[in-house]
Protein backbone atom coordinates (compact mmCIF):
# COMPACT_ATOMS: atom_id res chain seq x y z
CA UNK A 1 0.00 0.00 0.00
CA UNK A 2 1.18 3.81 -0.71
CA UNK A 3 -0.61 6.75 1.22
CA UNK A 4 -1.76 9.97 -0.90
CA UNK A 5 -1.99 13.28 0.30
CA UNK A 6 -4.45 15.47 -1.18
CA UNK A 7 -5.29 18.65 -1.11
CA UNK A 8 -9.53 19.21 -1.97
CA UNK A 9 -11.37 22.04 -3.27
CA UNK A 10 -15.50 22.13 -2.69
CA UNK A 11 -18.22 24.26 -2.83
CA UNK A 12 -20.30 22.80 -0.05
CA UNK A 13 -23.34 24.20 -1.47
CA UNK A 14 -24.88 20.99 -3.30
CA UNK A 15 -23.15 18.57 -0.37
CA UNK A 16 -24.61 17.22 2.97
CA UNK A 17 -20.75 17.93 4.46
CA UNK A 18 -17.31 16.14 4.78
CA UNK A 19 -18.31 12.78 6.78
CA UNK A 20 -19.76 9.83 5.17
CA UNK A 21 -23.77 9.93 5.91
CA UNK A 22 -26.43 7.25 4.60
CA UNK A 23 -27.69 9.83 1.97
CA UNK A 24 -24.08 9.22 -0.15
CA UNK A 25 -23.86 12.89 -0.58
CA UNK A 26 -20.71 13.95 1.00
CA UNK A 27 -17.37 14.94 -0.12
CA UNK A 28 -16.22 12.11 1.91
CA UNK A 29 -18.79 9.69 0.00
CA UNK A 30 -17.61 11.19 -3.32
CA UNK A 31 -14.38 11.04 -2.58
CA UNK A 32 -14.36 7.10 -1.59
CA UNK A 33 -16.53 6.32 -4.74
CA UNK A 34 -14.00 8.27 -6.98
CA UNK A 35 -11.32 6.06 -5.43
CA UNK A 36 -13.44 2.53 -5.27
CA UNK A 37 -14.32 3.27 -9.57
CA UNK A 38 -10.47 3.95 -9.99
CA UNK A 39 -9.33 0.75 -7.98
CA UNK A 40 -11.88 -1.85 -7.83
CA UNK A 41 -11.48 -1.33 -3.85
CA UNK A 42 -12.33 -0.05 -1.09
CA UNK A 43 -10.51 2.78 -0.27
CA UNK A 44 -11.23 4.95 3.00
CA UNK A 45 -10.29 8.47 2.85
CA UNK A 46 -9.11 10.79 6.33
CA UNK A 47 -9.54 14.52 6.29
CA UNK A 48 -8.37 16.80 8.15
CA UNK A 49 -11.53 17.33 10.15
CA UNK A 50 -15.29 17.65 9.18
CA UNK A 51 -17.33 20.41 7.09
CA UNK A 52 -20.97 21.24 7.80
CA UNK A 53 -23.34 21.41 4.81
CA UNK A 54 -22.87 23.99 2.72
CA UNK A 55 -19.69 25.01 3.79
CA UNK A 56 -16.89 25.31 1.63
CA UNK A 57 -13.03 24.26 1.12
CA UNK A 58 -10.04 26.42 -0.88
CA UNK A 59 -7.62 23.46 0.92
CA UNK A 60 -8.93 20.80 2.74
CA UNK A 61 -6.35 18.03 3.12
CA UNK A 62 -7.32 14.43 3.38
CA UNK A 63 -5.12 11.04 2.45
CA UNK A 64 -6.09 7.23 1.68
CA UNK A 65 -3.96 4.17 1.17
CA UNK A 66 -4.19 2.85 -2.24
CA UNK A 67 -2.55 -0.31 -3.79
CA UNK A 68 1.13 0.28 -4.72
CA UNK A 69 0.11 0.22 -8.72
CA UNK A 70 1.47 1.74 -12.22
CA UNK A 71 -0.56 4.49 -11.23
CA UNK A 72 1.33 7.65 -10.29
CA UNK A 73 0.20 10.48 -8.22
CA UNK A 74 -0.44 12.76 -11.10
CA UNK A 75 -2.52 10.22 -12.70
CA UNK A 76 -4.67 9.47 -9.54
CA UNK A 77 -5.62 13.22 -9.45
CA UNK A 78 -6.71 13.41 -13.12
CA UNK A 79 -8.39 9.65 -12.73
CA UNK A 80 -10.42 11.16 -9.26
CA UNK A 81 -11.69 14.45 -10.87
CA UNK A 82 -12.50 12.85 -14.25
CA UNK A 83 -15.30 10.67 -12.04
CA UNK A 84 -16.02 13.80 -9.23
CA UNK A 85 -18.44 15.81 -9.65
CA UNK A 86 -17.25 18.97 -10.90
CA UNK A 87 -18.00 20.68 -7.39
CA UNK A 88 -15.16 18.82 -5.62
CA UNK A 89 -11.76 18.92 -7.09
CA UNK A 90 -8.44 17.08 -6.42
CA UNK A 91 -6.15 20.03 -6.74
CA UNK A 92 -2.50 18.39 -5.57
CA UNK A 93 -2.21 14.53 -5.55
CA UNK A 94 0.96 13.25 -4.03
CA UNK A 95 2.67 10.06 -2.17
CA UNK A 96 3.80 10.70 1.34
CA UNK A 97 5.15 7.82 4.11
CA UNK A 98 2.75 6.24 5.97
CA UNK A 99 3.22 8.07 9.17
CA UNK A 100 1.84 11.45 7.89
CA UNK A 101 -1.99 11.78 8.66
CA UNK A 102 -4.43 14.31 7.83
CA UNK A 103 -6.38 14.83 10.61
CA UNK A 104 -3.72 13.66 13.57
CA UNK A 105 -0.55 15.26 11.50
CA UNK A 106 -2.80 18.96 11.41
CA UNK A 107 -0.82 22.09 13.31
CA UNK A 108 -2.98 24.57 12.44
CA UNK A 109 -5.92 25.56 10.32
CA UNK A 110 -7.38 28.93 8.83
CA UNK A 111 -11.08 29.33 7.81
CA UNK A 112 -12.50 32.25 6.12
CA UNK A 113 -15.79 33.73 7.02
CA UNK A 114 -17.04 36.07 4.20
CA UNK A 115 -20.16 38.76 4.88
CA UNK A 116 -21.78 40.54 1.83
CA UNK A 117 -23.25 44.20 3.23
CA UNK A 118 -25.24 45.48 0.67
CA UNK A 119 -29.01 45.76 0.08
CA UNK A 120 -28.71 43.66 -2.87
CA UNK A 121 -27.14 40.18 -2.67
CA UNK A 122 -25.41 39.53 -6.56
CA UNK A 123 -26.60 36.20 -8.40
CA UNK A 124 -22.39 35.11 -8.21
CA UNK A 125 -22.51 35.53 -4.37
CA UNK A 126 -25.63 32.91 -3.56
CA UNK A 127 -24.16 30.20 -1.43
CA UNK A 128 -21.33 31.95 -1.32
CA UNK A 129 -21.41 34.73 1.86
CA UNK A 130 -23.72 35.61 4.05
CA UNK A 131 -26.12 38.33 2.94
CA UNK A 132 -26.74 41.33 5.59
CA UNK A 133 -28.54 44.07 4.15
CA UNK A 134 -28.07 46.18 7.07
CA UNK A 135 -24.82 48.57 7.48
CA UNK A 136 -22.43 46.83 9.48
CA UNK A 137 -19.65 49.21 11.02
CA UNK A 138 -16.17 47.18 9.81
CA UNK A 139 -14.43 49.02 12.83
CA UNK A 140 -16.63 46.80 15.31
CA UNK A 141 -15.82 44.06 13.37
CA UNK A 142 -12.00 44.82 13.40
CA UNK A 143 -12.15 45.28 17.12
CA UNK A 144 -13.91 42.28 18.07
CA UNK A 145 -11.55 40.47 15.79
CA UNK A 146 -8.77 41.20 17.88
CA UNK A 147 -10.33 39.95 20.46
CA UNK A 148 -10.21 36.43 19.93
CA UNK A 149 -6.80 36.55 19.34
CA UNK A 150 -4.50 34.38 21.56
CA UNK A 151 -5.23 31.35 24.00
CA UNK A 152 -8.47 30.74 25.73
CA UNK A 153 -11.42 28.70 26.35
CA UNK A 154 -13.75 28.94 23.73
CA UNK A 155 -16.65 26.56 25.43
CA UNK A 156 -18.88 29.67 25.04
CA UNK A 157 -17.75 29.43 20.80
CA UNK A 158 -18.33 25.64 20.75
CA UNK A 159 -21.32 23.84 19.60
CA UNK A 160 -21.91 20.23 20.76
CA UNK A 161 -21.77 17.27 18.15
CA UNK A 162 -23.17 14.49 20.68
CA UNK A 163 -21.26 14.86 23.63
CA UNK A 164 -19.57 17.91 24.49
CA UNK A 165 -15.69 18.56 24.01
CA UNK A 166 -13.69 17.39 26.64
CA UNK A 167 -10.88 20.01 25.78
CA UNK A 168 -11.96 23.72 24.76
CA UNK A 169 -9.05 25.49 24.51
CA UNK A 170 -7.65 26.48 21.71
CA UNK A 171 -5.30 29.12 20.37
CA UNK A 172 -6.15 32.09 17.56
CA UNK A 173 -3.10 33.08 16.04
CA UNK A 174 -4.11 35.84 14.07
CA UNK A 175 -7.48 37.40 13.08
CA UNK A 176 -7.82 39.22 10.42
CA UNK A 177 -10.62 42.19 8.91
CA UNK A 178 -10.34 42.14 4.86
CA UNK A 179 -13.36 44.77 3.27
CA UNK A 180 -13.10 44.84 -0.37
CA UNK A 181 -16.39 46.89 -1.97
CA UNK A 182 -19.44 45.16 -0.24
CA UNK A 183 -17.72 42.07 0.51
CA UNK A 184 -16.27 41.77 4.20
CA UNK A 185 -13.69 39.21 5.03
CA UNK A 186 -12.78 37.56 8.81
CA UNK A 187 -9.88 35.28 8.22
CA UNK A 188 -9.17 33.08 11.52
CA UNK A 189 -5.51 30.95 12.08
CA UNK A 190 -5.81 29.03 14.99
CA UNK A 191 -4.01 25.37 16.50
CA UNK A 192 -7.78 23.98 16.07
CA UNK A 193 -11.17 25.19 16.04
CA UNK A 194 -14.33 23.44 17.90
CA UNK A 195 -17.53 22.49 16.40
CA UNK A 196 -19.15 25.74 14.63
CA UNK A 197 -16.37 27.96 16.36
CA UNK A 198 -16.22 30.04 13.70
CA UNK A 199 -19.53 30.44 12.36
CA UNK A 200 -20.18 31.28 16.65
CA UNK A 201 -17.06 33.62 16.45
CA UNK A 202 -18.57 35.51 13.53
CA UNK A 203 -22.23 35.38 14.67
CA UNK A 204 -20.79 37.17 17.80
CA UNK A 205 -19.56 39.92 15.84
CA UNK A 206 -21.74 40.58 13.94
CA UNK A 207 -24.13 40.57 16.89
CA UNK A 208 -21.31 43.63 17.96
CA UNK A 209 -21.26 45.17 14.67
CA UNK A 210 -25.10 45.52 14.80
CA UNK A 211 -25.24 46.96 18.25
CA UNK A 212 -26.73 43.94 19.82
CA UNK A 213 -23.10 43.03 21.61
CA UNK A 214 -20.12 44.54 23.07
CA UNK A 215 -16.24 43.44 22.49
CA UNK A 216 -16.40 43.53 26.46
CA UNK A 217 -18.93 40.71 26.45
CA UNK A 218 -17.18 38.75 23.89
CA UNK A 219 -13.90 38.90 26.27
CA UNK A 220 -15.54 38.35 29.39
CA UNK A 221 -16.96 35.26 27.80
CA UNK A 222 -13.82 34.16 26.89
CA UNK A 223 -12.40 34.64 30.10
CA UNK A 224 -15.56 32.67 31.99
CA UNK A 225 -17.23 30.69 29.54
CA UNK A 226 -20.85 30.35 29.46
CA UNK A 227 -23.10 28.82 26.90
CA UNK A 228 -26.22 30.76 28.39
CA UNK A 229 -25.52 33.58 26.67
CA UNK A 230 -27.21 35.32 23.51
CA UNK A 231 -25.71 33.68 20.73
CA UNK A 232 -25.81 33.66 16.98
CA UNK A 233 -24.71 31.04 14.04
CA UNK A 234 -23.66 32.87 11.29
CA UNK A 235 -24.55 30.69 8.31
CA UNK A 236 -22.75 27.94 6.76
CA UNK A 237 -22.28 29.09 3.27
CA UNK A 238 -20.32 31.91 4.23
CA UNK A 239 -17.81 29.79 5.45
CA UNK A 240 -14.22 28.65 3.57
CA UNK A 241 -11.60 26.21 4.94
CA UNK A 242 -8.95 27.99 3.67
CA UNK A 243 -5.86 25.82 4.61
CA UNK A 244 -4.46 23.25 6.93
CA UNK A 245 -1.39 23.37 8.22
CA UNK A 246 1.08 20.94 8.88
CA UNK B 1 -48.04 54.78 -17.01
CA UNK B 2 -44.46 55.32 -15.87
CA UNK B 3 -40.81 53.51 -17.42
CA UNK B 4 -39.10 51.96 -15.18
CA UNK B 5 -35.09 51.23 -16.38
CA UNK B 6 -33.58 48.44 -14.49
CA UNK B 7 -29.44 46.86 -14.02
CA UNK B 8 -30.31 43.36 -13.94
CA UNK B 9 -27.18 40.81 -12.72
CA UNK B 10 -27.61 36.99 -13.42
CA UNK B 11 -25.38 33.93 -13.33
CA UNK B 12 -26.95 32.76 -16.84
CA UNK B 13 -25.98 28.88 -15.82
CA UNK B 14 -29.38 27.90 -15.18
CA UNK B 15 -31.34 29.70 -17.51
CA UNK B 16 -32.50 29.26 -21.65
CA UNK B 17 -30.26 33.34 -22.13
CA UNK B 18 -32.60 36.28 -22.02
CA UNK B 19 -34.90 36.11 -24.73
CA UNK B 20 -38.58 34.57 -23.64
CA UNK B 21 -39.15 31.04 -24.67
CA UNK B 22 -42.03 28.63 -24.36
CA UNK B 23 -40.05 26.78 -21.36
CA UNK B 24 -40.52 30.16 -19.56
CA UNK B 25 -36.90 29.84 -18.04
CA UNK B 26 -35.38 32.82 -19.47
CA UNK B 27 -34.25 36.11 -17.85
CA UNK B 28 -37.15 37.73 -19.66
CA UNK B 29 -39.74 35.31 -18.50
CA UNK B 30 -38.80 35.22 -14.67
CA UNK B 31 -38.30 39.15 -14.76
CA UNK B 32 -42.27 39.37 -16.72
CA UNK B 33 -43.22 37.00 -13.99
CA UNK B 34 -42.39 38.99 -11.38
CA UNK B 35 -43.66 42.06 -12.79
CA UNK B 36 -47.01 40.11 -13.70
CA UNK B 37 -47.05 38.90 -9.51
CA UNK B 38 -46.50 42.70 -8.31
CA UNK B 39 -48.54 44.19 -10.17
CA UNK B 40 -51.03 42.07 -11.40
CA UNK B 41 -50.84 43.20 -15.41
CA UNK B 42 -48.88 41.85 -18.34
CA UNK B 43 -45.81 43.78 -18.16
CA UNK B 44 -43.16 43.39 -21.14
CA UNK B 45 -39.91 43.69 -20.39
CA UNK B 46 -36.97 45.00 -23.05
CA UNK B 47 -33.49 44.48 -22.62
CA UNK B 48 -31.01 46.10 -24.52
CA UNK B 49 -30.04 42.73 -25.99
CA UNK B 50 -30.25 39.24 -26.24
CA UNK B 51 -27.47 36.83 -24.18
CA UNK B 52 -27.59 33.19 -24.91
CA UNK B 53 -28.29 30.27 -22.75
CA UNK B 54 -25.33 30.16 -20.23
CA UNK B 55 -24.05 33.44 -20.64
CA UNK B 56 -23.88 35.57 -17.55
CA UNK B 57 -24.94 39.34 -16.98
CA UNK B 58 -22.81 41.94 -14.31
CA UNK B 59 -25.33 44.51 -15.75
CA UNK B 60 -27.43 44.19 -18.46
CA UNK B 61 -30.33 46.62 -18.83
CA UNK B 62 -33.87 46.30 -19.33
CA UNK B 63 -36.82 48.91 -19.12
CA UNK B 64 -40.52 48.02 -18.60
CA UNK B 65 -43.70 50.27 -18.23
CA UNK B 66 -45.65 49.66 -15.32
CA UNK B 67 -48.77 51.78 -14.24
CA UNK B 68 -48.30 54.34 -12.09
CA UNK B 69 -48.94 53.69 -8.50
CA UNK B 70 -47.58 54.29 -5.31
CA UNK B 71 -44.88 52.05 -5.43
CA UNK B 72 -41.58 53.80 -5.71
CA UNK B 73 -38.71 52.40 -7.74
CA UNK B 74 -37.18 51.26 -4.66
CA UNK B 75 -40.28 49.39 -3.43
CA UNK B 76 -40.11 47.56 -7.38
CA UNK B 77 -36.74 46.64 -6.46
CA UNK B 78 -37.66 45.07 -3.62
CA UNK B 79 -40.74 42.98 -4.79
CA UNK B 80 -39.31 41.88 -8.05
CA UNK B 81 -35.92 40.55 -6.11
CA UNK B 82 -38.56 38.97 -3.40
CA UNK B 83 -40.29 36.93 -6.51
CA UNK B 84 -36.93 36.52 -8.63
CA UNK B 85 -34.97 33.09 -8.20
CA UNK B 86 -32.05 34.37 -6.56
CA UNK B 87 -29.76 33.68 -9.37
CA UNK B 88 -31.24 37.02 -11.08
CA UNK B 89 -31.15 40.64 -9.39
CA UNK B 90 -32.71 44.04 -9.92
CA UNK B 91 -29.16 45.75 -8.93
CA UNK B 92 -30.95 49.23 -9.54
CA UNK B 93 -34.08 50.24 -10.45
CA UNK B 94 -35.22 53.90 -11.21
CA UNK B 95 -37.74 56.20 -13.33
CA UNK B 96 -36.90 57.43 -16.81
CA UNK B 97 -38.33 59.51 -19.77
CA UNK B 98 -40.98 57.17 -21.78
CA UNK B 99 -38.08 58.56 -24.81
CA UNK B 100 -35.48 56.24 -22.91
CA UNK B 101 -35.58 52.73 -25.03
CA UNK B 102 -33.01 49.72 -23.30
CA UNK B 103 -32.56 48.75 -26.74
CA UNK B 104 -32.37 51.37 -28.70
CA UNK B 105 -31.07 54.45 -27.06
CA UNK B 106 -28.00 51.52 -26.37
CA UNK B 107 -24.59 53.06 -26.96
CA UNK B 108 -22.28 51.09 -26.71
CA UNK B 109 -21.75 47.87 -24.46
CA UNK B 110 -18.88 46.02 -22.84
CA UNK B 111 -18.48 42.29 -22.86
CA UNK B 112 -15.69 40.43 -20.76
CA UNK B 113 -14.94 37.14 -21.55
CA UNK B 114 -12.77 34.83 -19.07
CA UNK B 115 -10.82 32.16 -19.71
CA UNK B 116 -9.34 29.86 -16.87
CA UNK B 117 -6.32 28.09 -17.84
CA UNK B 118 -4.63 25.44 -15.67
CA UNK B 119 -4.63 21.86 -15.52
CA UNK B 120 -7.91 21.64 -12.88
CA UNK B 121 -10.94 23.75 -12.98
CA UNK B 122 -11.29 25.25 -9.27
CA UNK B 123 -15.04 24.40 -8.16
CA UNK B 124 -16.04 27.67 -7.83
CA UNK B 125 -15.44 28.48 -11.39
CA UNK B 126 -17.59 25.87 -12.54
CA UNK B 127 -19.76 27.28 -15.37
CA UNK B 128 -18.09 30.71 -14.62
CA UNK B 129 -15.13 30.28 -16.83
CA UNK B 130 -13.44 28.52 -20.49
CA UNK B 131 -11.28 26.34 -18.85
CA UNK B 132 -8.55 25.22 -20.90
CA UNK B 133 -5.67 22.94 -19.54
CA UNK B 134 -2.96 23.67 -22.68
CA UNK B 135 -0.93 26.05 -21.35
CA UNK B 136 -1.75 29.55 -23.51
CA UNK B 137 0.86 32.40 -24.57
CA UNK B 138 -1.17 35.64 -22.81
CA UNK B 139 0.88 37.45 -25.22
CA UNK B 140 -0.83 35.88 -28.47
CA UNK B 141 -3.94 36.74 -27.14
CA UNK B 142 -2.87 40.38 -25.80
CA UNK B 143 -2.12 40.63 -29.88
CA UNK B 144 -4.64 38.84 -31.18
CA UNK B 145 -6.82 41.65 -28.95
CA UNK B 146 -5.57 44.03 -30.78
CA UNK B 147 -6.10 43.04 -34.25
CA UNK B 148 -9.80 43.66 -33.50
CA UNK B 149 -9.85 47.23 -32.49
CA UNK B 150 -10.90 50.10 -35.07
CA UNK B 151 -13.91 49.81 -37.38
CA UNK B 152 -14.74 46.05 -39.38
CA UNK B 153 -17.03 44.36 -41.18
CA UNK B 154 -17.48 41.67 -38.85
CA UNK B 155 -19.52 39.63 -41.09
CA UNK B 156 -16.50 36.55 -40.63
CA UNK B 157 -17.10 36.80 -36.73
CA UNK B 158 -20.71 36.07 -36.72
CA UNK B 159 -23.52 33.77 -36.57
CA UNK B 160 -26.84 33.41 -38.02
CA UNK B 161 -29.84 33.84 -36.02
CA UNK B 162 -32.60 33.36 -38.70
CA UNK B 163 -31.67 35.72 -41.21
CA UNK B 164 -28.16 36.62 -41.85
CA UNK B 165 -27.46 40.56 -40.57
CA UNK B 166 -27.82 42.98 -42.91
CA UNK B 167 -25.62 45.31 -41.35
CA UNK B 168 -22.35 44.11 -40.36
CA UNK B 169 -19.81 47.13 -39.65
CA UNK B 170 -19.33 47.59 -35.61
CA UNK B 171 -16.65 49.60 -33.99
CA UNK B 172 -14.79 48.25 -31.36
CA UNK B 173 -13.53 50.61 -29.26
CA UNK B 174 -11.31 48.88 -27.22
CA UNK B 175 -10.07 45.42 -26.25
CA UNK B 176 -8.06 44.91 -22.83
CA UNK B 177 -6.73 41.43 -21.54
CA UNK B 178 -5.97 40.87 -18.07
CA UNK B 179 -3.94 38.13 -16.82
CA UNK B 180 -4.42 36.83 -12.46
CA UNK B 181 -3.01 33.89 -11.83
CA UNK B 182 -4.78 31.30 -13.68
CA UNK B 183 -7.32 33.76 -15.01
CA UNK B 184 -7.12 35.19 -18.41
CA UNK B 185 -9.97 37.93 -18.97
CA UNK B 186 -10.45 39.60 -22.13
CA UNK B 187 -12.89 42.86 -22.38
CA UNK B 188 -14.22 44.15 -25.62
CA UNK B 189 -16.10 47.71 -25.32
CA UNK B 190 -17.87 47.97 -28.82
CA UNK B 191 -20.74 50.08 -30.66
CA UNK B 192 -22.81 46.67 -30.92
CA UNK B 193 -21.82 43.40 -31.12
CA UNK B 194 -23.29 40.86 -33.45
CA UNK B 195 -24.79 37.21 -32.90
CA UNK B 196 -21.94 35.10 -31.12
CA UNK B 197 -19.52 37.81 -32.10
CA UNK B 198 -17.42 37.55 -28.41
CA UNK B 199 -17.26 34.31 -28.40
CA UNK B 200 -16.06 33.96 -32.09
CA UNK B 201 -13.48 36.94 -31.46
CA UNK B 202 -12.50 35.12 -28.13
CA UNK B 203 -12.19 31.63 -30.02
CA UNK B 204 -10.13 32.91 -33.00
CA UNK B 205 -7.82 34.45 -29.95
CA UNK B 206 -7.99 30.96 -28.61
CA UNK B 207 -6.70 28.88 -31.67
CA UNK B 208 -4.23 31.58 -32.14
CA UNK B 209 -2.68 30.94 -28.55
CA UNK B 210 -2.76 27.12 -29.30
CA UNK B 211 -0.54 27.70 -32.39
CA UNK B 212 -3.62 27.12 -34.96
CA UNK B 213 -3.94 30.06 -36.52
CA UNK B 214 -2.22 33.92 -36.67
CA UNK B 215 -3.32 37.39 -35.93
CA UNK B 216 -2.56 37.75 -39.84
CA UNK B 217 -5.58 35.60 -40.47
CA UNK B 218 -7.70 37.09 -38.03
CA UNK B 219 -6.83 40.46 -39.92
CA UNK B 220 -7.27 39.07 -43.10
CA UNK B 221 -10.44 37.98 -42.30
CA UNK B 222 -11.87 41.16 -40.81
CA UNK B 223 -10.63 43.11 -44.49
CA UNK B 224 -12.59 40.41 -46.64
CA UNK B 225 -15.14 38.48 -44.37
CA UNK B 226 -15.62 34.82 -45.27
CA UNK B 227 -17.05 32.48 -43.14
CA UNK B 228 -15.62 29.33 -44.73
CA UNK B 229 -12.44 29.87 -42.60
CA UNK B 230 -12.16 27.61 -40.22
CA UNK B 231 -14.06 28.90 -36.39
CA UNK B 232 -14.18 27.96 -32.58
CA UNK B 233 -17.09 29.75 -30.53
CA UNK B 234 -16.04 30.20 -27.10
CA UNK B 235 -18.35 27.92 -24.56
CA UNK B 236 -21.14 30.54 -23.34
CA UNK B 237 -20.18 30.26 -19.47
CA UNK B 238 -16.89 32.07 -19.95
CA UNK B 239 -18.84 35.15 -21.58
CA UNK B 240 -20.50 38.17 -19.21
CA UNK B 241 -22.04 41.09 -20.42
CA UNK B 242 -20.15 43.71 -18.35
CA UNK B 243 -22.53 46.84 -19.14
CA UNK B 244 -24.40 48.72 -21.38
CA UNK B 245 -23.68 52.48 -22.24
CA UNK B 246 -26.34 55.21 -23.16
Amino acid sequence: MQRLKMIVAYDGASFSGWQSQANGNTIQDHLERAFAGVSGMDVRVHGSGRTDAGVHALAQTAHADVPQSRLTPERWLSALNASLPPQIRVLVCRRVARTFHARFSAKGKVYRYRIWNAAVLPPFERDRAWHISSELDVRVIERTARVFVGRHDFAGFAANRGAPPRETVRTIRSAKVCCVGDCITIEFEGDGFLYKMVRLMAGAQIRCALGKDSAVQIATNLASPKKNHARLVAPAQGLYLVRVRY
